[in-house]
């Protein structure tokens, strides 16, 4: 078994209203040193070890976690003994 | 200038009906090796370097990003030159 962990954020060219709701927040809270706040999804998911896993794990980010059109994903493999 | 990564997950004894959802429509589409799905926030923050900027992160995961009853976090500071 491994765990696969996906990270799904939004495209650069987005606007990511989530990210600057919460840096503001963080200034209104005296945290001045806070820049630009992006806010993604971080999926952890078990899967057995398979030959064609890396294959299997691109298919299921383009057809359902991931929204291609304003999202990119990125993603390690762990293995678990 | 710093790129602070930070990983926001439900802690394990929370039940995860998003995960659910993921990992049941997965076996759907036939992708029969996947098991448990968690799914967590990831956000990129960027941050100006100071010394106690691990104590800020720390208090900003504790009093805004992260609910501590339920969530649980970490997070990586990557030096951007």
């Amino acid at each position: 078994m491994c765990k696969v962990n996906i990270y799904i954020t939004l495209k650069e060219a987005v606007l990511d209203p989530q990210g600057k709701a919460i840096s503001d927040s963080l200034k209104d809270l005296k945290y001045e040193g806070v820049g630009d706040v992006r806010v993604g999804k971080y999926l952890q998911m078990e899967m057995e070890q398979t030959d064609n896993m890396e294959e299997q794990i691109e298919e299921m980010c383009k057809r359902l976690l991931a929204n291609p059109v304003i999202e990119d994903y990125t993603y390690t493999i762990e293995e678990v003994v």
